[in-house]
């Protein structure tokens, strides 16, 4: 089955609404990135209904560290936020990997607490 | 500008995380079925940087009233969870409507409150 996988940062305030607005973004630009370099992933995913899994890292360093790693093989997305609310501009807050098979997601991903 | 709006229940038990996913699956199924019947609606908005407002509702009822008078109008899609956790299979739990120009969608949702 296929899986994209969202990692949010905590160790900045965001209300439930913000957190939902960040990690749509992840998913749409991750999508977006998929269909260009991994169509066949992306078709698939939409197929099964787009599973989708949000986990937590408690920072800026954490997840920057997972994005780089995960972009190395899979589609990747980071959100910078615009600043209009909230976050100052400029702010990291999540990014989205994937989709792709499962065991690909979880290899980069197994460590990290559901958000 | 162009402007998607994301309206969630608050009546049904869902964590951060879950809520984070369903309100991705309304972004992008969303933004896919403007890309079908509002194309301009579409690139605009994803050119000006996926404006998205997340606002919330306390029951089935007032979901599914709002979800259907915006689709009259407005791209709109319902997201129905599978199920795998948290929620019942086939609970609703929110939809998107839009992208649009600010004061259409702010025309059915100015009196929500944002998540």
């Amino acid at each position: 089955m296929y899986k994209m996988a969202v990692v949010m940062r905590t160790d900045i305030e965001m209300g439930k609404g913000k957190m939902c607005a960040q990690a749509s973004h992840a998913v749409l630009d991750t999508y977006l990135e998929a269909v260009r370099i991994r169509p066949d992933y992306a078709v698939g995913w939409l197929a099964e209904g787009e599973k989708v899994v949000v986990l937590k890292v408690n920072s800026k360093e954490e997840l920057m560290d997972l994005y780089n790693a995960a972009k190395k093989y899979l589609p990747a997305k980071l959100v910078v936020d615009a600043g209009r609310t909230q976050v100052e501009e400029g702010t990291v807050t999540c990014f989205g990997a994937g989709p792709a098979p499962e065991p690909e997601i979880d290899k980069v991903f197994s460590k990290l607490k559901l958000l």
